[in-house]
């Protein structure tokens, strides 16, 4: 049985290999994507027991999805099939001065519009610990927003530890509500919020103090940013800032920090065996 | 300036390689298809000078996909730039005693949602002679049905000759029309119609007589069909019927009946260099 | 939890692509196989869950190897991770005058030197209705004829219902047994056998009478067959014959006798959709 | 109709994918380049017009060139249909301390034995503004070169704007003329030159004075350079260096000057989003 | 050292994958292929040792061509390096009733203008007892013909059988002489003859006498056109007439007669494992 | 007749496409590869004629082993057939945090088992001038230990130089015997030695003196280093030390220093064209 679930939106992803534009080959690789489904991945090849949930529809694309989110170990038993589509996205890799293309097909997936009603949140959570949303679903349409509330609401009352990835994102929330309406009340039932600086800033409205900010080092930004996150929601016991460096298309730098009121940790490169 | 201009709906086509079930594989072949576009190509091929007319929304799939129609001559100057999105459909090839599965992701595409009065008719049938059109448009959605009658009632008054592959797909017939209502309007205004036995059928509802089809040969089954369209649609000139003879996977065979009244022509075995 | 579990071995299969010969392009298509894996995920695919039993090495192909077998929704929690490597074959598909070419490199598998021991037998058929088996894994070393025997004791102790596929493969048994000392024995311990006409020649010594057999139909000599593997071991209560008619490289005709002494049905030319 | 013609020869690529050397795997990468079909594309790609002049032979791996060309949009109806072979060139990209290698199979291709007269000048640059050559086409052979005075003269004759790449090729300029005998004569022409500061040595003899040089900036080195090509050619307006600074294998940076006389202006490290 | 030489022309194919047109996908199969290389590399399959003789240029193209006859085992110490290149065809494979497509781009090549004297004849033919030639080579120039007699003249002189492939190619033979006119030279110094019926007719103009062969059997036939071969040129002491039954794309059947004078032997349907 | 021999294990390096992990996709890339190979196909592509010489089991993959040998004009007629497999390794490249990862699957190969005495070691060393061995094959088994001594002592009897790299595989040496032990015997017998640092520490015990190098160059500590390794093994003419500086995935920068007693050179960012 799953010691961490994680809920959202999962995508067939559609991309050209190497750095060719859209169709210059009749050749797509085709993958299956998401942060919360990246994230059930994760945990489960490090050997956490992970299940992810989300909406799909009955066909053998979804049944395709499934398959790979089995092959890596993930629980998918409390996947709802339902809805018409799974969402599509298409990604060109840029080069040189050239930026990467991202092309959104995924409204009317079954998991913008499947509601929650749908989800067996008995079987989604019995016996599980942990419980792992994103600021992702929240923004795709006002049943994502509603599904991700009652999750957290429902994973609460069992008991289980919520985190939250802020995880911002501008070309999405446009179906009528802004991301610090809904988020607060999701940040509101965490216990522990993950983000980089601009998802502090766009999700829940935190900014360091400029004025404090000057000739202070990266990291004591990032504690006021976290400070002030713990003290605008109090259950929240542990906030985290993720950095990434960037230094070419194929070599990132990870840091992190983490702030749990009583500790403050800086993990500078990190460098994870998976 | 297209001698001859089609009209319909053009997808994107995923296809596994070989005989890869979904997904078995990462990699999809990835094409644009759809019967009046390939009409279109293959015309151009051939050395007709011929236009394809769609609705395709702002982005760079759809701009691929009128890069593949030039790629072979075909004029796109006709095609309109509107609505949310590409139609999608997934072709896994059968092997054996499996059978091919097809898995349409087409809802709410550009062709099936954009008004008739968005297009630009004198701009797409201007100096034009031959319009074709298909049964599928009219099958997607009420919108795709009034496309293809406003269309063809275009093409008329300008004097254009106008041909209709009848192309029945069960499927499809979704929103709550039958095929004979909307197809035996846009039979009475054809020149030309063309379909196998059971397009004749499920279209217009022409079946030839059981008690005269004993011991007839096949041919003059198909003048008895052809005989009766034109009987009931008496402005169309000539009545074809096509024959597909799968001797395997990658071997078929074609053959086809013409009737125009006065003559009646028997394709047998047709061999196209293209 | 699985419903059937088979025991065997599964190998990474390493295949040049298209009719191309061993290293005419350096690219092998890589996937796993083995008959015991191949039910399993085939029954997964139609609905009944199952397991699949095998020793693997620790180490990543072992892990993509398992992967896998989960992505087909096949339990692999019964696989016990122990020896040095998984067995690896080349295949190279015949054309023409050319035929298919097999490199074995199976020797020192895991599975055919872990010993029964290693297995645990409760957690393997706990719960579990059927085992099935073949005659491949008591062809390959003294220890997998000693795992097959163990296996099967250890179902039928537990009330399983046993198949047994005899699967005679000439290029193994050579550690000094016959087919026949092997496999009488696993034959009297199963409930169901399956075999090709030559099967029950080479692996149990049955031949239908030839004096018989003149003049009678194909379907005839198969009950003669199956009669007297039932005659000769009585616990037997079904035996079936496969019957693959081989048309083209890609086109496999396949039908079936099935002898439950009361029953004797005849399936020809069946049409699975999985 | 076209805004901008360029002209000149466009060569089948043929490269092996990857790092690898020719034939260790035996596929080829195949397109179709050259300098001049490539702003061509570009120009289209941005939304400029274009039409792409050359001679091909009458075979279908030329039919294959002008559809690509087609496909980005680039008019191809002046292109004369005469010779008898597309050149093609070979490309092994280096990698480490191993230089990337060319190899040519051009001689005898259409557009260097293709004489002026068979162009039909009216068609080619009617209703255009802007007629874009380079010193490849002069470099290839005695009828290359005849071919770009006439192209420039022919331009001039009806108005046209033109610019011509400097494009100084070593390997080229093979049949008995140095580049500054052809080059001057169509520098002369021309109302734009673009170059680096090898082409402008190479093609037109202009060095910048290395006394002023030393302690001056690379940009004033440039001015000094497309002052005097100014000078030597009273009717260019404008002269363009172009500097790449080669980052990796994936990544360079460009910048450029451009000097009209009244105007001097340095791009640096240009993004276009084509 | 190789007991048998064989002299001819070997060019680069470039071949789309799959049943694609050519540029459909920007990839070519690239691999070497030429009738007389054939059978140095089958014979050398076979475990006889062979030398394959012919002409290339100096680049890395042509030398790829050698690395891939090495890689087979045929020694290519006698290969001429001279001439500027190495001739290429594109091939695009059929399908239904499209018929394959060879684009030749030969003109030129190495082993056409290569003179005979630029072959050091002594250590070609040293040690060696057979020699195998064809058709084709004569066929391309006058160069190829010249060079094709010497080459029999040469090998006759040293004693070695000398076998010859008629191989009639209607496409090459544009130089001015007929087939006949040459290849019956060279049949007149050959040992043993090699053809299907119409090279016979059209290389050597022997046919079957059609009175002789109303109701006699196809092997009867092809008795009386090799009893003509060897009347007409005394020296040959065998001649074989090739069959190919093409049953499908991927399935052909072969069989041959071949008559010594003393006697007649029919294979049929052979099966070779190389 | 090759000039220089070389002696080692080649396996079969089967290694996912890109930076995918194991098995994202089924298909491996498959080469042959190992040191003491590759020094032969170097020198072979250099034009210096090379032998290569190991032990390969009967069997078509092996076949192709010799084949891609002989395709860069490397001699294998010294390679003894016999023993039961070649090994095998599977590499993943590492991308980001995340390390290359390497599974051998060695175990068992033919040159590990053959004994020397099944080597013919005047055909291997007839006329030959120069050996070259690696520190691997003694570190793979005893039996790769003797072969070691063995190939070397008959080599310095035929007064063959020799040549050997020390090449230090932590991974291997596991089968009884530190690599001292054996490096040692290996080294005396050498003309010249070359390693990196670590492999004059790990296989020979050689150190630079710690006080020594305090303040002085890197090159004054190979000197050091290479001196000492002259002094213990009073044989050795000549040592180097490669020095490989990684600038990223596909850069590296290679220098070396020689010290032959009388001369020491530095080359600093070798640049070979091959």
């Amino acid at each position: 049985m799953a010691e961490v679930v994680t809920l959202g939106e999962i995508m067939l992803r559609l991309m050209p290999y190497g750095h060719e534009r859209f169709m210059q080959s009749p050749s797509f690789n085709a993958t299956f994507g998401g942060g919360e489904a990246n994230v059930a991945v994760c945990l489960s090849s490090l050997g956490v027991k992970s299940s992810f949930v989300t909406a799909l529809p009955v066909n053998p694309i979804a049944d395709s999805c499934i398959n790979e989110l089995r092959k890596y170990g993930v629980e998918t038993d409390s996947i709802v099939r339902a809805g018409d589509r799974i969402g599509i996205y298409f990604l060109e890799k840029g080069a040189n001065q050239r930026p990467s293309v991202v092309v959104y097909d995924r409204a009317g997936s079954s998991v913008s519009l499947v509601p929650p009603e749908k989800y067996d949140w008995d079987s989604v959570f019995g016996n599980v610990k942990w419980f792992h949303i994103t600021g992702i679903t929240p923004a795709i349409s006002p049943n994502g927003a509603e599904l991700s509330l009652k999750a957290i609401e429902e994973a609460k009352k069992r008991g289980l530890t919520v985190s939250c990835d802020l995880n911002f994102r501008g070309k999405l929330w446009k179906y009528g509500k802004t991301a610090p309406e809904v988020m607060s009340s999701l940040a509101g039932m965490a216990d522990y919020l993950i983000g980089n600086e601009e998802d502090y800033q766009k999700s829940l409205g935190i900014v360091s103090d400029a004025a404090v900010e000057k000739g202070v080092l990266d990291t004591e930004k990032y504690r006021l940013i976290t400070d002030k996150a713990m003290e605008l929601y109090p259950d929240v016991k542990g906030a985290a800032v993720t950095l990434r460096e960037s230094r070419s298309a194929d070599d990132n730098g990870w840091s992190a920090v983490f702030n749990t009121k009583d500790n403050f940790i800086y993990l500078q490169n990190m460098k994870l065996e998976i």
